[in-house]
């Protein structure tokens, strides 16, 4: 195991009607002025900015509103909200959504009190200052209610790159499985997808001895490949979106993934995808992942084996362990077919003839010379054959 | 699963060689003026006390110390700090040892900014303000260097109680596995059986539909069962004594135990052993443990057979999980013999004669009204018929 460090101070509640604690959180996280920002109609519809609003007046807390995000958050809505909140005086930052409007939040809220163009972090600057963010979290999916990382899509040259630092971790998140119920079953599925992928980004390591984090990770995946299929059969069942919900946040939060080196080029790979066909971004990784995991698995053929037998409940094959292997993912890919996530670029609506400008965009965007490093290093002739076996 | 709050605010180093970042830590989280705390002389002759003390000096941080910490921590010591700690203005207290050092310097940082007599925090009282404390942990077992708790026995009565709250919780701890590779096998097999217990306190539920936390506490009941036997093979094996460390903080900062109601008897009935006898903590709940499971197991046999298969590698017996389930009881008494620990009265040193003696300081000390709540609630008789079986 290697030497890390972890600190994950934000608090959680987490349950039935805890958004109508939110004012007192705001406060109590030191909050005196508020942006609730937000994405479309479900968050007015349901009813949850109303319950939102009425918790922060009952507070005495003043707020402005910025809805508008969409899935892949753009940089144009983080500058006007960083207007926003400098004209308004806004020194708290509330998300009311999923994984985009977090994100969103977190840019705006470093945003804010940066001097230059928010878009420095997303180039490799860390975040060291922010204002304080809070979230009530709609969508089980991309763990940003408990991490200090926010991805944000540049509108020219629609790249799509990430930042990081424990400033933009929240202070506050609420976690009530029953906002969740509303989800389609599309973007549950999709929700289902990206935390099964944090946790595989984190299994796929080059670190010897990591037993425990191991095991962590693989009782993640057994809580996914549970609870997913009952929340596709029935959305309203509460328990099963409770169980993802917390899996969602543990699965993102690092405690499972410390100590460890981790992949994470089939997000890098996806994230080309959804840049550029606005594709789901879990829909993109459920085509992404067996793909990469097929291109690399001989580079360690027992890690594969231990996660078919611990996890997709594969007999092992001690003379053949690369047929165990094979079959985990085969049985991963069958399980993200069998919840409604897309198999092929076709189903995801993407095209053979733009690989090249993929590729071109993945290993020389923003910065990259020419390969992805992680699990296994990965050149340009890597990706373009993975994205060719997407086909 | 049921509504739940989670805050782990505590900063983790870990890994080889982090104790000299001692003094930077205090600085970061506000210390000016240290108490550090200790055990014996191990701490000493180790050098450890001496790297503590130039990283202190290195950033030019005064400090006093107060040595002699006792296993199963001692009200005497705790007074005794708390004068030192007013008389010196120290603001910061710094644990170096195992639980028992911790659960002290909790309790001293309590007390020294409470008015009244510390003994009321452990009195039922609630912990809301603390001086600021840090860890250099060399145990890996209680989990205090994660947890917002402290055990202390007062010496007139020998009552050995618990208090909480959130000021307690360590700002910082620092986790070198190697500081454990000097622990006598019984000591580490005592802190072994320890953490395993925090997982089955926790196991033991009334809760329904709580997947995500049963496969998180079978994962870390994996990794001990996997580890634990290595580190009393080879007591030098970093690679074991680190996925240990980990998975002891894991186990009781309440990650894998939030939104179930929880046991705890069996920590009740083993405090009453080891406060009269002085016994290790660990080595008391391994013999308490397989006990109160064979008492308790037909109030949910499926939930015994399932960590008798999950974690036991026990085959199911689906006509009969009452056999599966006290297979998986017997395997884990097993396992516990097998690392060295005591399996009945004799081998603990404790005498079938204290019994009634045991249960009476038990089920009517300080404040209990004649029974323990928990997985199931147990009397007097209960209660003595369980020191019986351990006999």
């Amino acid at each position: 195991m290697e030497n890390f460090t972890f600190y994950s101070p934000t608090f959680f509640a987490f349950g039935k009607d805890t958004e109508q604690q939110t004012g007192e959180y705001v406060k109590r996280f030191g909050g005196s002025k508020v942006l609730i920002h937000y994405g479309g109609k479900s968050a007015k519809s349901s009813g949850l900015l109303d319950r939102v609003e009425a918790s922060l007046k009952k507070e005495g807390i003043p707020y402005v509103m910025l809805g508008g995000v969409k899935p892949n958050p753009r940089s144009g809505l983080v500058y006007e909200g960083i207007e926003l909140c400098k004209n308004e005086g806004v020194d708290f930052v509330l998300a009311v959504g999923g994984g985009s409007v977090i994100d969103s939040s977190k840019a705006i809220a470093a945003g804010v009190v940066y001097d230059g163009d928010f878009w420095d972090f997303y180039s490799g600057k860390r975040i060291e200052k922010a204002l304080p963010v809070g979230t009530i979290l709609t969508i089980a999916a991309a763990g940003s209610e408990g991490s200090p990382d926010s991805v944000i899509t540049k509108e020219e040259g629609m790249f799509k790159r990430g930042a990081s630092g424990d400033a933009i971790r929240p202070k506050f998140s609420i976690l009530n499985p029953a906002l969740t119920q509303t989800l389609p079953a599309y973007q549950s599925a999709a929700g289902i997808t990206d935390i099964m992928a944090h946790l595989y980004e984190r299994y796929l390591t080059n670190s010897k001895e990591v037993e425990v984090t191991d095991r962590l990770i693989e009782a993640l995946l057994l809580t996914m490949k549970h609870e997913g299929p009952r929340v596709i059969a029935d959305p309203n069942n509460y328990e099963a979106r409770a169980n993802i919900m917390w899996a969602g946040m543990m699965a993102h939060n690092n405690s499972c993934g410390v100590g460890r080196s981790q992949d994470w080029t089939s997000h890098d790979i996806e994230h080309e995808l959804s840049a550029l066909y606005d594709c789901a971004h879990g829909a993109g990784l459920a085509v992404t992942m067996p793909a990469v995991h097929r291109y690399v698995y001989k580079h360690d053929v027992m890690r594969f084996a231990k996660v078919a037998v611990r996890v997709w409940g594969c007999q092992m094959d001690f003379d053949h362990p690369e047929v165990t292997a094979l079959e985990g993912i085969a049985a991963f890919q069958n399980f993200l077919c069998s919840i409604g996530m897309p198999k092929n670029f076709e189903e995801l609506g993407a095209k053979k003839e733009d690989i090249p400008k993929l590729v071109e965009v993945l290993c020389r965007g923003n910065g990259r010379e020419g390969s992805l490093t992680g699990f296994v290093t990965l050149d340009e002739e890597d990706c373009t054959k993975i994205y060719e076996m997407m086909v």
